[in-house]
């Protein structure tokens, strides 16, 4: 495992450099640096004596020269794009692990009971053509055609023109085909960077993915009220639309610390809120705030009824207060549950690799396992611990945790 | 009375028709339309049989024949200028008012204990150079020189330039000498339309004022948490300045509610907030928010101990969720009282004219009444019901309800 700790370094180091930014790395989805990511992982996988080949979509598929690739199997997968100035381990930390365990299986000739593949996919952040997941939804016929007109961030390009320079078969898509056969995937696990602080402050090494949240969303809620002069209005005749979003959102704010005492899975964020810069003013009783709403959960149930509680919150708070608040469209993605017994292999490998009981840890942001799961096949997903959040050029996974990643998945695929 | 009431809805009209701007009415101060306005008040003031005088800052004053000047008197006064796009009433009525008394007592040979006088102010609002009071502060000795230099709100002009185009002799203002003999006004009163919906809500046509309500404010209070991916981090490691903020703000309603409940005078507003349009958005956990605050009250203390309150809840809170609170300057202004004595003429005069006892209510915005109170001089003041708020071309004040407020006024002199 040494080696291919070493082996490791070179290849992050390698994508690093050909596809580093001004700050971080740019991997665009189906765009030039993603493809020459792809290119170094198949240039490694050659030289460890591993096989490649590319599906109609251009994703690169890694396996063992022993393995036809027809029999069903196990899919280790990840993304090989970035976001923006993004960081180096977000999406490619799960290909080389896939790699590198392909490559130990190789060199120590372990026959799993299962052929394992690893799956480097492209596209799935939404930070390009506005769309996640495009790669894993496309390869499983799950990708809505009208997404290929999607612009891009600033390029006058859409996404279909760009999967065509890529050498993708379009026409898959255009007909909801799926490119592979899904009953030949048995089971799809996928190591990530975790993207939030928890394993940093708990010093978890290495976790078991729980489920990957779900949320709802609205980008904006109009509270109005009616404004009027600060000083003479009393409290009795005022409609003071920030005071009912502050009464809106402290009850959310102690509910949800009530749910969380009960055990559910549970995040609310209220990233946006503004006065209209129009209008407002110091000595004028604000007759307008807007504000975003998301909540998350792992568990479908509690996301809709958190919803609903914020719904009628606000009508209690409407008629308290004699103001309105004002919906635009609800946006919903369904959480995903985790296969329990991958993740149960998982943790029986990790545990005692680790000599302590590996913990586990729900997933808030999205992943193609999300889409996998959701496919209805078994997926399992282990974080790795990584410091400053992802989608920042400061991202910081220490190898040595990387490889206890890549240690567990190699042990959970031959029990 | 009913011949004045005819009066005073021609000098009304007149005023209105020789000022108006696309909306509403623009008297600027020290501009051209305020000094139109004093022309047509000294115009009728001669029709109705009575002297005009203009002081050193050409502040119209208005008296009997019979009265020299000289005499020790009580001055009946309000301001000649609008905001911009404003009503036709925040002003004018009160110099209409002060008109008004003097012609039924001359017309009546009525002898008032005091000799009376109408006092037509210019530069009482603040929207023109930022700065109110102007006129009164200047009468007293007491404008900063320093505000001679204010600029215009859209012209290439300074305050002092305007003053000295409207013939005001700025020596007197930098020299901070009163262009009158303060022992010489033995009291202050001012009739002025109510800016809030108290009055209509309440179904009062006149009212006393209790005092005026001062104020403290702050343009900007930052609130620093730290920001972060909305779905990966849990409610126990975030810093959520908007959830703080909004803490902050239903804490500080609640104690408002608790402290109106035992009497005490007080209006709070939040009239902005704001995350940061650079970087807020709907997945990401709000690092920052701005929001403005205002406290005001008739009461110094109570001012006071509810700014300390809100001092006190940001450093709870700053403790409790690990965020910072950052203050701007801290501005202030003081309340003034009303005088007892003269506030209880006006009560008694007014009750045996309604028929039912009058009431008292705080004046939220500030007058010209505050800085004659705060120069020791006794003031009072008489709200007239008005609908729409003021500085809005929709101000609607009833003329039986100013006329009420007239004999109330001439009623509380001659008693």
């Amino acid at each position: 495992m040494d080696k291919l700790k070493r082996v490791a370094q070179q290849i992050f180091d390698e994508v690093r450099q050909a596809t580093q930014d001004t700050q971080g790395v740019s991997r665009e989805s189906f765009g030039y640096a993603e493809t020459l990511a792809l290119e170094i992982i198949e240039k490694w996988s050659t030289q460890l004596g591993l096989i490649t080949y590319r599906d109609n979509l251009q994703n690169v598929w890694i396996r063992r020269p022993q393995d036809s690739g027809k029999a069903p199997g196990v899919v280790i997968g990840s993304h090989a794009d970035s976001v923006p100035q993004g960081g180096n381990y977000d999406g490619l930390a799960g290909i080389v692990a896939g790699l590198l365990v392909l490559a130990y299986q190789q060199q120590k000739s372990i026959t799993p009971p299962l052929p394992v593949r690893t799956l480097a996919l492209r596209g799935e952040e939404s930070a390009w053509y506005g769309k996640a997941y495009v790669g894993s939804l496309a390869l499983l016929g799950k990708l809505d055609k009208n997404e290929l007109g999607n612009s891009h961030r600033s390029l006058d390009k859409t996404l279909g023109q760009a999967m065509l320079e890529c050498g993708i078969d379009i026409s898959m898509i255009e007909s909801a085909r799926p490119a592979i056969d899904l009953e030949s995937i048995r089971a799809y696990l996928e190591l990530h960077i975790e993207q939030g602080p928890v394993m940093v402050a708990r010093q978890w090494p290495i976790a078991a993915v729980t489920g990957i949240r779900g949320n709802i969303r609205h980008a904006r809620i109009r509270c109005l009220g009616e404004s009027g002069h600060s000083g003479a209005v009393p409290r009795w005749l005022r409609k003071d639309s920030v005071l009912a979003m502050a009464e809106l959102l402290s009850r959310l704010d102690e509910h949800w610390r009530v749910l969380l005492q009960m055990g559910m899975d549970l995040v609310m964020t209220v990233g946006i809120c503004t006065t209209r810069p129009e209008t407002h003013a110091v000595s004028v009783i604000p007759g307008e705030v807007d504000f975003s709403f998301e909540v998350r959960s792992q568990d479908n149930q509690t996301m809709q009824q958190f919803y609903q509680l914020m719904q009628d919150e606000c009508e209690r708070i409407s008629n308290s207060r004699g103001v309105k608040f004002v919906f635009d469209r609800k946006i919903e993605t369904a959480p995903a549950r985790m296969d329990e017994t991958w993740t149960e292999k998982l943790c029986s490998a990790g545990s005692s690799i680790l000599g302590t009981a590996m913990e586990r840890i729900p997933s808030g942001a999205g992943h193609d396992a999300a889409v996998f799961a959701n496919a209805g096949i078994p997926s399992a997903m282990l974080f790795v611990r990584n410091a400053n959040g992802s989608h920042n050029p400061h991202e910081a996974m220490d190898l040595d945790d990387f490889m206890l990643g890549v240690r567990t998945l190699s042990e959970a695929l031959t029990s």
